[in-house]
């Protein structure tokens, strides 16, 4: 650092390089303590000459320069330069945010790879790196075949060598990969070099074009109507020509026509337009720029600023007019441009070359050296960055090319590079291809644009990912970035890649789509922190806390199931059918939370909770079981159960059903402790107004591998408790194993029911809620079937309500809801706990389901929760004609004693009897009817208000589940969960 | 239903009406309740005459016949063919689409934007709807418009008239808005007549182009080049006629150039294309079918098939040669059409009326009523649609218009309605917009289509969400459907979209976005059971499992808070600065779970829980933090809060860090429980392996309006835990309150520490953490701060071993590192729990970080946890020179008793003596240097491991923390939370 000023930015000058080379500033560190430490010494450049240069020059030179002139002569003055300020901004965008991804810490090799997969991971790392690695090797054909065509035509005026191109081409790609294997240090000290002949040559051509004022050059073109004709195969622009009198035709007549003669048949074009000659070099003052201005007002003169020239007749002789686009030659001061293939010479003379001053041959040999120093660069940047993607084993085939010689120099990689670049040779100088490939000539320069605009385009993305994450991690040096920015960069680089060519914009996403793709399944998988992670952790916030605002509607409802598992001795699941069964319920869809609870303090048990919590897991992942999985180490069960029905889930993602096993020993079983935490966790659930699944038998229940083929599946809708019964059903038929399953539905007539029309009702209601169901209507005895619906007489008569409305047409329903509207607003005011809440809008109804303050004991008994305020799970509305509502509601004064009593801590041994005697004969009923069902779905009562009728109440549930083989009990969470309307 | 099939259908076919109805299927069953209860009895029909086909005329109306020849004339046969085939497909799928949503339960008024804002939320319904009805509007102003134009210029032929166009129109608005106030079934009855018409139209013509085989007509066309000049204003197609061998110039000639002379100087198209006459009407054998297959090989031949017009020479008699798109009229069996207000008459010749068979008159008269029957029924539907949006009251200033007559009949929309018709016809005729509105003539057919597609897209969209979701409402009775036939039509819809014209669709894409924008912060919040909900619960559900399979790497690493909160008697929360503290930390980012416990039973505190989490909510609203949070009721403080440090959150979406406030009265208070419990959840997040913050004071930390102007942020770095203390101010400063603060780094040198190079090295690691910190380094005898660090001699002698690495050059750091992995290999083989770990690939590295498996006396005691699988949390890559490694390894076996006491464990009181002189000694050189300071970050030691030390334990914090005002206890969560690498 003791070097005079100039001296040092000529020697940082001199080392300047224009591979990807990532931040080497904290490298300038090594310099102050003193050199003899460091062995290798790599060369030493701030921030300005080592990052911002390199960029920008290749920036610059692929899309800016390369272009330019085409798009002048396609597009006008006016929107080119729109253009240019796009080409610039999206540039300057696309290095802030490559400056700020760089000083965030250490960027080994790699570069602008190494950025975007340690960013977005290494699927869009890898996609991204290799179409840049394309695009580089492609980009090095490109320059070898521009070498070679500038040395054989212009320099030696071998038009007839062509042929050879490929042989002269895997020559001169020979010899360039030995340099580049031999010393990069040569090919960095070169560069500097060939970026000064590019500035020569533009500087020429400028210097040319002012010259055109004082001198203007001869240079005459032939048009038929507006379309150029290349003056290779004729030498007078006329179509006849009159020599004494007599009109004869002339050369470029036979090449329309098909015969010499007049009156011959010709091509319809060359009859309808004349031919004209023109000066293709106006020049300056000659006007065309005025005209050029913009494009659109001037049919005829889209050509160059100030070379006129369109589409040419191909060298083939015949007439072959291309599409009416017509297009230019562009100043070639990047040698791409020659890729015009024959477009670019006019009687076989560069146009461009007449054009530059002092000589043409400033241009030939500047040219020259510029494809050649370009080339050389593309062989030493490629190989760099497939060693620096094949050491991230990112895509396994690739591996080989990680290794190098012992300095480090990827020489594996280098001979890939070379190989592809021969292909490139090889193609683009076959005859048949080339046409193909070479689309308006531009075939490389545009699929070079395309994957280096790509590579921006992620650049921008990555560090707008970032930012707007703001990972702590994210604390860039380099402080003017902002995320706005970044973006505005990526719109720009989008809208360059469709401007420049859609077609191969698709293309070259397509091929980054697939790599992509590849790596997802291929690829090994790399945790290197990237911002994807955040960016769906990010959402899933959003939308967890986003969704906790609102309950959920009933047609969004499903079973988001907590499902409690009991764990043997070993920590092992004790029933994995249950596992199954929630499997067969959920088809891979909505939330699943499985838990369970080991009873100790988690300091001591804390591993056990882990290993049970894999063992849980892989029994989850055995049976097919997506979703999350808690143990819990609690005190004691009860508190852990507890907790988890109280807790689990997170935002809106909360379970509203809770899965469990019948305890089917607990008769059997000494400890009474198993069944009164049973009923504990269904008194819970229903507190926690979630609906509860209990199945019976659960280890006979089919795993997921079994096909059920034939039976039903049984409903037994004796009350109607928010509509899962009919819904569950339907949601098992999703599955395989029951998809062959039948529904039935069997509801229970009383005695003062018509069952004929409970029948007809019945099959509509069903109609109506889409659901394929055979329906059976049992006739029971009012006494029969007291002791289990009347604790919920409301409920069951609702249920003949809800049938009852369907046979009214539409507008009487409307009108109905009116008045129980009406009615319901006057009821409020009467009795505070309005059995019918107010319907809000006549057209948002969700009519006919039904109200009910849960079970009818809880509102005369004064339930504790009372003093909670009205949960929107008690918000549904329901139909029910006014003289209806009048009669139940007096029906409900008439006896307040009879429906508010709890069944189960009935004193006298007569309720006994008489519970027991319902139990019996429903479970009379519902054997005869569903003994060979698959599975039999019942209602399942609430269970008692205190603790001393526990073991009456199940005991009931024993009665009524007898000699049934598979049984789920279903108890709603107090909600609608099923609705007609779409 | 007694009528005979054909009758019946015929009924329906007259009722048969083209208005968006939705389903009326369900109606049906009205029909057999019996009639007497129906009093409004409104048209019934099955799903296909009642859905499909009005659906399907619709469609194929609009836009598969509209543009059609248009389409055929413009692209050849082939490509149109290809076109009709993508619209026919576009249509059956929609219909599909369509018909599934349609079947799934009852959807009342409003059609397809009931669908859709039922699908996928009141946004994406109203922002399409409105489109729909601006579309179908507009599509009346240009029925109108077609009406008039008919009646003034084919019927009456005045051409003059064509001036009041507006005066007409009106009129005749006026006159159909009246016709559809005063009786819609009227308009229903007559659209039958007007499908007729239609029909016959299309007959008559085709008749008409076989006729041409028999009988070519003669309609000779002017054409100048490859345009066609219209033949108003010349009479003679040449452009000089020689008479008597004199050349004397045509009056076309006049028309070009700018004096009769042939020396005049003309237009330059005129000049250079000649001019021709060919027939207008080739006929079917002419050829022309064959030349059209494919348009791209024939240039000169684009136009229709049977008629050839290309774009004319407009009206003005001054040659305005238009665009290079040839147009041509499309057969007129839709008025819209006619709409090349010029286009489609040559000499007063209706072009297509000379083609058809047997007179013009039908196509006349045909057209005529097609489009006045279209204009009807656009001033029918689109004010039903009006309604039904503003019904819902999504869209505020629109409530007005959902209103009706007593019947229903939405009188304000109709008003509405004719006052948007009224201005597309004033626009429309305006002399100077005319040009500018219809491009090519096709303003309002193209922007309406654009709507109408727009609509389409998003039934298929609807489809395809719902059939995604897998709701278990979704269940329509209608089984044909997939969301790949959604898919796919969705894609047709935009591909026809961009193909009809990309720039209308960008421009119909932002009106629709602009309505979706308002309505999101106007509209009223409604909640239909959207789509969009589920697809985002979905989406949360899926990244939270996937999270969950990988730790986070380092650089993800952010704090996800737990806060426990303590209650006070009335439920509220008692340190609310600590939410303050919680949101200026996380700045918004993040997981944060608010949580606290109530002592009880869920059945018994449900209520209080409730309100409680209500509580804490509103404090969290206060204090703007964003996050969840927790309330549970349990039987005991202890086992809540364990339970919530060991499973709040959910899947990948777990807390990594606990804060919680420092018990300050622990010593005043009667009852040792709260400090004890205190211990025990700083036990528990250490087995948890989560992070602590412990905030003494937390009621005198700033809140979150404070702005603290000046001071400092104080870490005392003693011993590294991670760098959790390092980030800590880093994440502060982001937030205003923070953000004036400066951070200061203290550390301690001990007496053999060179202080002056530990400095140098810590502002280099400083540097390149990307930190912005003033460094200070403190002396101490290592007797006055043994006590406090000697549990964690090797975590303090690491922090100075990673300083020493910061000086080694990145080269000498990969070999070191190098080094290290194979002394690390050979250790691991010798020593069980190495302290080092593998690393894994040299570029992988995150070093230099640390690997501390947790404590020092966790190791040697023989931790509870050590039968636990190795968690990743312990995975942390380190650098080491390998001499030191082995120096440090031998230290530690020559000291085995000392660094593995129990400090608060000890029984003699000298160890009593020697803690306090520590936690003194420190205390003071802290209090000396931070006295001053915002906010002081320490080092929080491990709790004893057995019970006995717990009150030296509280004692040592608080003298620790004695006579500073707010400070931070930080302990790590035993993994690195910072990295240098990007």
């Amino acid at each position: 650092m003791s070097n005079p000023m100039v001296s040092s930015l000529l020697n940082k000058l001199a080392n300047y390089t224009n591979l990807t080379q990532g931040v080497t500033e904290h490298e300038e560190y090594e310099n102050e303590e003193g050199v003899t430490k460091i062995r290798v010494k790599s060369p030493q450049m701030g921030t300005f000459i080592g990052v911002y240069l390199p960029c920008m020059q290749n920036i610059l030179g692929v899309i800016l320069f390369l272009r330019l002139t085409w798009i002048v002569g396609t597009a006008g003055i006016l929107e080119s330069f729109a253009i240019v300020v796009m080409c610039c901004t999206c540039t300057m965008l696309t290095a802030i945010s490559m400056s700020a991804i760089a000083t965030n810490g250490v960027v080994p090799a790699g570069g602008s790879y190494y950025m975007i997969s340690r960013s977005l991971g290494p699927e869009f790392g890898g996609a991204v790196g290799l179409c840049f690695y394309l695009g580089t090797t492609f980009a090095g054909s490109m320059y070898i075949l521009g070498t070679i065509e500038i040395l054989l035509v212009r320099i030696k005026h071998c038009l007839a060598m062509l042929n050879n191109m490929r042989v002269y081409g895997t020559c001169c790609l020979a010899l360039m990969a030995l340099v580049v294997f031999v010393g990069v240090k040569y090919v960095n000290k070169l560069a500097l070099v060939f970026l000064a002949c590019v500035v020569l040559s533009i500087m020429a051509i400028y210097a040319g074009v002012i010259k055109t004022v004082i001198e203007p050059p001869d240079f005459p073109i032939c048009l038929l109507g507006n379309r150029s004709l290349q003056n290779h195969n004729f030498e007078k622009c006329v179509k006849t020509e009159v020599i004494k009198n007599v009109t004869y035709t002339t050369k470029l007549w036979e090449l329309f026509c098909d015969s010499r003669h007049l009156n011959a048949t010709c091509d319809e074009y060359f009859t309808l337009n004349n031919v004209t000659e023109i000066q293709g070099i106006p020049g300056l003052l000659s006007g065309v720029i005025k005209g050029q201005w913009s494009n659109k007002t001037n049919f005829s003169n889209n050509c160059c600023v100030v070379i006129k020239l369109s589409d040419s007749v191909s060298e083939d002789t015949y007439c072959r007019v291309m599409d009416s686009t017509s297009t230019c030659v562009c100043i070639p001061f990047n040698c791409v441009c020659f890729r015009y293939r024959f477009g670019d010479s006019v009687k076989k003379n560069l146009v461009i070359g007449t054009l530059a001053w002092p000589s043409p041959w400033v241009i030939v040999i500047g040219s020259f050296f510029s494809c050649c120093g370009a080339g050389l660069q593309s062989l030493t940047g490629a190989p760099r960055l497939l060693q620096a993607i094949a050491r991230d084993g990112i895509v396994p085939f690739l591996q080989v090319f990680g290794h190098g010689k012992a300095n480090g120099e990827p020489t594996w990689a280098l001979l890939m590079t070379a190989g592809i670049c021969e292909i490139g040779i090889l193609i683009a100088s076959l005859d048949a291809v080339a046409p193909i490939l070479s689309i308006n000539g531009m075939f490389y320069p545009v699929s070079c644009v395309q994957f280096f605009l790509m590579c921006y385009l992620f650049v921008n993305l990555a560090c707008a990912v970032q930012t707007l994450l703001r990972t702590p991690n994210w604390r860039p040096r380099f402080k003017f970035y902002h995320w706005t920015l970044s973006f505005l960069g990526m719109s720009l680089c989008v809208s360059l890649m469709f401007i420049s060519s859609w077609y191969y914009a698709l293309v070259a996403m397509s091929i980054a789509g697939c790599i992509y793709k590849y790596i997802e399944y291929r690829g090994a998988e790399k945790e290197w922190g990237d911002g994807i992670r955040g960016l769906s952790l990010n959402a899933a916030r959003y939308a967890l806390i986003r969704l906790e605002e609102v309950q959920p509607h009933t047609k969004n409802w499903r079973p988001q199931l907590l499902v409690l598992l009991k764990l043997d001795s070993d920590l092992g699941v004790k029933h994995p059918r249950l596992l199954s069964f929630t499997t067969q319920l959920k088809a891979g869809k909505g939330l699943t939370i499985v838990s369970s609870v080991l009873e100790g303090t988690y300091m001591t048990l804390g591993a056990e909770a882990k290993s049970a919590e894999q063992n849980v897991k892989s029994a989850m992942h055995a049976e097919r079981t997506k979703g999350f999985c808690h143990v819990v180490v609690s005190s004691n069960l009860r508190d852990g159960f507890s907790h988890l029905i109280q807790s689990a889930g997170l935002g809106g993602m909360k379970h509203n059903a809770v899965l469990m096993a019948w305890p089917g020993a607990w008769k059997q079983a000494e400890d009474s402790y198993p069944w009164k935490n049973f009923i504990e966790t269904v008194r819970e659930t229903t507190s926690a107004h979630q609906a509860l699944l209990v199945a019976k038998n659960i280890d006979k229940f089919p795993s997921s591998e079994d096909r059920l083929g034939e039976g039903t599946i049984d409903v037994w809708w004796i009350v109607h408790d928010g509509g899962l019964l009919m819904l569950l059903p339907f949601l098992l038929r999703q599955h395989k194993v029951w998809r062959k399953c039948k529904m039935r539905i069997f509801t229970v007539a009383q005695m003062d029911d018509n069952s004929i029309q409970m029948k007809k009702d019945l099959q509509m209601f069903l109609y109506h809620l889409r659901l394929n169901a055979v329906v059976e209507v049992v006739e029971m005895h009012d006494s029969d079937i007291a002791a289990f619906t009347y604790e919920k007489t409301l409920v069951m008569e609702q249920r003949s309500q809800m049938l009852k409305q369907m046979q009214l047409s539409r507008n009487e329903r409307e009108r109905e809801i009116q008045s129980i509207t009406d009615e319901s607003r006057i009821s409020i005011k009467r009795k505070k706990s309005s059995v019918v809440e107010t319907l809000k809008a006549p057209n948002t109804l969700q009519v006919p389901s039904l109200s009910i303050s849960r079970d009818m004991d809880e509102e005369s008994h004064g339930n504790l929760n009372d003093n909670a305020p009205a949960t929107p799970d008690h918000r549904v509305h329901m139909t029910w004609t006014k003289d209806k509502l009048i009669t139940e509601r007096n029906r409900n004064r008439s006896e307040p004693n009879v429906g508010v009593k709890d069944l189960f801590n009935m004193k006298p041994n007569q309720s006994n009897v008489r519970r027991m005697h319902t139990a019996v004969k429903l479970n009379e009923v519902v054997v005869n009817k569903s003994q060979g069902a698959q599975l039999v779905l019942l209602n399942m009562p609430g269970p008692p208000k205190t603790k001393g009728g526990d073991e009456n109440y199940m005991e009931f549930l024993e009665v009524l589940m007898d000699g049934l083989d598979r049984v789920l009990l279903v108890r709603g969470g107090g909600r609608e969960v099923i609705t007609i309307y779409s």
